[in-house]
């Protein structure tokens, strides 16, 4: 292993047990297996899901590499790199060869079944870390490698081309405005759905052309059809109602693409045989994105074509932030700062 | 328009209106819009659906071209050409313009909006038209029109690769007999289910490598999972079945599709979105084909790689055998023969 | 036939047979086919091509419809229609069905075997006229209609993703404009190659990201791959250099892809078989737009994201104006208007 | 490093450097790098290039897992692996996220960077080793992992579909007879292109539908098309005469595609730009498979749809073979049986 002069012992929040209140305290920093980096985690995002115990939870970070296993290929020591919620997977099974690397049955998830971004060095893949280029601000692109991913993954799912229309159901949220974003880039005109005070103005700002408030239509699928000269080509839904599925796959175009993403709990998507049948349409499931839709996601964000706002917290502060958030007390999005 | 010497008066089966009985009468033959071929129709084929009247039914039929409009293209008279659902488009929307021609808003069907093929000179659009190379045998090929097309049609929907397992749901019928054999021809291997005394051997002799009998498992998802050593790549659901339909969801491979195509009463196809995401699951609806669709299905058939099992009774005979087929005693597929 | 009350008599352009001056006289309107519109055109463009004789040239033109065949459908009086190169096919011959209608052994060309665009009124096959949104500029999208779908098509078969590098080789000319401002609104990056005075200025006020000034550069290979990272994912070639075609397989990406579309006369593109197997390269060869790709042009020049700068002259002018450019003293665009 | 009770020496052919011969010897078994496999190889294939020295030579092998380095994921001792061409790769550049992995710039080639299979025991990389299921004639699949996954992603990059004409130039060759059974398995219809006696009866009786002698032919791209109806929709030339690949480019049916994968020496493939343009032909570079050509390939080979005759000899004959192959007396495919 090749490696910076670095600490024995670091700073990360743990919880102990599925179900025990996050602590922050002095945990020996990891050493790196032969296909892993080790990353000095800068900034860190997202929430966690137990399994693992004791679990360092943490599904997105960014940083910087000081270490790395005997094993890895074409990375040195001062690269940029990022943590996702794919930490690794085997690379070498009929999913991995496809680039389904997400439908690995041997994935190895980050905050999840390995030791995640919510400390101040961590392990990745070498294989799938993100590779950021030098420069890049990290604060800001932290949420980038996971709902950004989602959100740019979702809509090449809908495989569209430019100058079609893609709708974004749940526009007005954290993955819905990463999802404007992107499908602005790609050449796609865009509609957005979503409702409550300020959320036209932001999508329209952000690049949608077209918006509906859903609390105040009294027909969505009507509504889209003729907003859209008849349906949007594909519906990105990141919102998590299951009534908007429902709507999504009566308005999208004849011959186009539902794409599911956003997980609403317990939630089931209905179809119509006879009409889904007549009118041709797809209903795609998309899952998190693999090593391809992480480099474009992140040279999209690069070249300045998909912003990230978000605040700053320290590590230490995150326990706080928590508690907050299960009071439904926090309002946008959280980007942890692994130094205090 | 360009014809060959035919009659004035022909024999047809007509509805006068719908709900009312077959009648077998003497009506006129049509005379061909520019557009249009006049087809002596020798063997015809399917099921009435009557909306307008005084109808003249029959979605499938196969017969000679002896009349052609004066717009008609890259036709002669005495070439084979047949009938089909779709028997004509507008070809300038951008459904038309997408290859999606059954989308078209405008689109014209045989037995439906159009008189079809029960009578002895049918008009057909020489665009939408299939053509049928010169000595084939044409009471065999008239189910290929529709079944034939329609199999074929789901299978390349789902989008494999040859070697890619294709499971046929519903596949001692009559669509799934017919897409055993296209699917086998196109390189796939092929798992059948259905139930039933001689389902397996007939399934088994088409060319699937594996069947599983519906009525005989106990776990429909698990015995499919292991049959294919871990799901089918794709499901054509040809079955009827609302449930068999469901299970589909849930035994078809990881990334892998599942295609409506079977078109059950009123039924609704579920899926629970968390799984749908986390799997990468694709539901397509697969409606009839287009004129590629056609072209390539009768190549299949004429190269001898489909067959296509058939009965074959006068056109006169055609109320009476509807009396049997309501009765339920009616098996295996009938093909109209117009001269009698 | 559906028509308005229109002259019999109009003024065209004719050749009286290949090689003889162009002669501004009145001719009788024609009548159109049943499957064909009957255009007023009002702006018209683009080179003559003489076989048939006498021949009315004109390979765009752009107008209202004003008649129409007996066959037609989805059009109404007052529509606005274009007419281009490709003036109808079969529609039921392989490459049709494919939507590869310039491929048709049928195909019907304007100003070529179909009198074309430099007359008053003129047919178009209804399938193949391009629809234009009522309120469109028509003497701004005439060239859309042949150079702008050709550019559009050109970068379509290259099969990028938004993101992707695309080199416009012959970036300042009148292809290559309209290529730069297509491949900007499909998310592409666009690198521009050119010489002469203007020319980058021109090139990167229309959206290119780079520009290679290929009288300035020692090794254009060596200096296009260092703009780019690696190389263009792949190379639009409308500049009419053979010289410049060789060097665009070698300085595109590994597996990228070259796109020839420019005609220089008796050209041949040379390929070291060994270097294009080993880095994967493609080289593909792009026609004139079909249907979809029509469509999608002028959606993108209706939409503003696309201009084509024009100067007007009289139908009358015409004679003259080919005087000038055999004597290579035309700048520029020019688009006729028919009315003078 | 995990692993069975395994020598410390072995017997290998080794060039001690560039043009030295080749010398029968003991050699030390290697030690696996942690993301490596130890493969016993049993069976081995292939000609010597020689950059790496001293090196072992060697393409393809096959045999079983007896060591394995600490980051191999989903490979267990005992399982039969596959040694090919491209014995590792980064995994992580654009190219290898693509699965373009034989492009990438870190590529490891065995038998030319890589001590390859002409040993007993060879390490391979996890990742890119083939997959071998339990119970196949490792003697037999030896050429498969080389020349029959040339061949079949030869195959795969013609893009064709199930009923289309592909047509094999060098059909009764090593590659071309492994094209010609890929090809039909994948439900193409096959035309073959060879000269000699024999050749003929070989490639009908493997499966092609068709046979032109090119010794006997006066006009090969008429004779083509003729065969073909129109030209093949692929031409896959694993020929390495340059005359038969710029007929191919000639003979393609139009918006068909040419597809190049032999190596003559020194080779250019030379195009018309204009016919190019206006047929719409492809003309593509493929090298060596990836991860799922692989996979693949071994599929096909393990369900006896593609055979490979062989001839074994021992690993201490292959000095005095390599002498007769450099006279010309050697016809077929040897395999080389490390044991002996």
């Amino acid at each position: 292993m090749t490696q910076q002069t670095i600490p024995k012992i670091q700073k990360a929040i743990i919880f102990e047990k599925n179900g025990d209140p996050l602590v922050y305290k002095d945990i020996p920093v990891p050493t790196p297996a032969p296909n892993e980096l080790l990353i000095h985690v800068l900034y860190s995002g997202d929430w966690p899901l137990a399994t693992k115990s004791p679990l360092v939870g943490g599904h997105e970070g960014a940083g910087v590499v000081v270490g790395m296993g005997s094993a890895v290929k074409n990375w040195k020591l001062g690269d940029l790199a990022g943590i996702k919620w794919l930490n690794g997977s085997c690379m070498n099974c009929e999913f991995c060869m496809h680039g389904d690397e997400p439908n690995c049955a041997h994935a190895d998830l980050s905050g999840y079944t390995h030791d995640g971004s919510f400390q101040q060095y961590a392990t990745a893949d070498a294989v799938q870390a993100g590779r950021i280029p030098a420069g890049t601000n990290l604060s800001e692109i932290a949420p980038i490698l996971c709902a950004g991913v989602t959100a740019y993954k979702a809509i090449k799912t809908a495989e569209l081309k430019p100058g079609d229309w893609c709708c974004i159901s749940g526009s007005g949220g954290g993955l819905g405005t990463l999802a404007i974003q992107f499908a602005k880039a790609m050449g796609l005109r865009v509609i957005g759905i979503d409702g409550g005070a300020g959320k036209e103005k932001l999508c329209l700002d952000l690049g949608a052309e077209k918006y509906i408030d859903f609390t105040k239509t009294k027909d969505i699928v009507k509504d889209v059809i003729a907003a859209t000269d008849g349906g949007p080509h594909a519906v990105i839904n990141v919102s998590v109602s299951e009534r908007a599925i429902d709507a999504s796959v009566n308005y999208v175009r004849p011959t186009g693409t539902v794409v599911l993403v956003g997980l609403p709990a317990g939630a089931v998507c209905k179809s119509e045989v006879f009409s889904q049948v007549v009118r041709s349409v797809k209903i795609k499931g998309s899952y998190v994105g693999n090593r391809c839709d992480t480099a474009e996601a992140i040279d999209f964000y690069v070249r300045g074509l998909v912003k990230s706002p978000i605040k700053v917290i320290g590590l230490s502060e995150l326990p706080m932030v928590y508690d907050l958030m299960e009071k439904g007390e926090i309002l946008g999005r959280y980007v942890v700062d692994t130094s205090r």
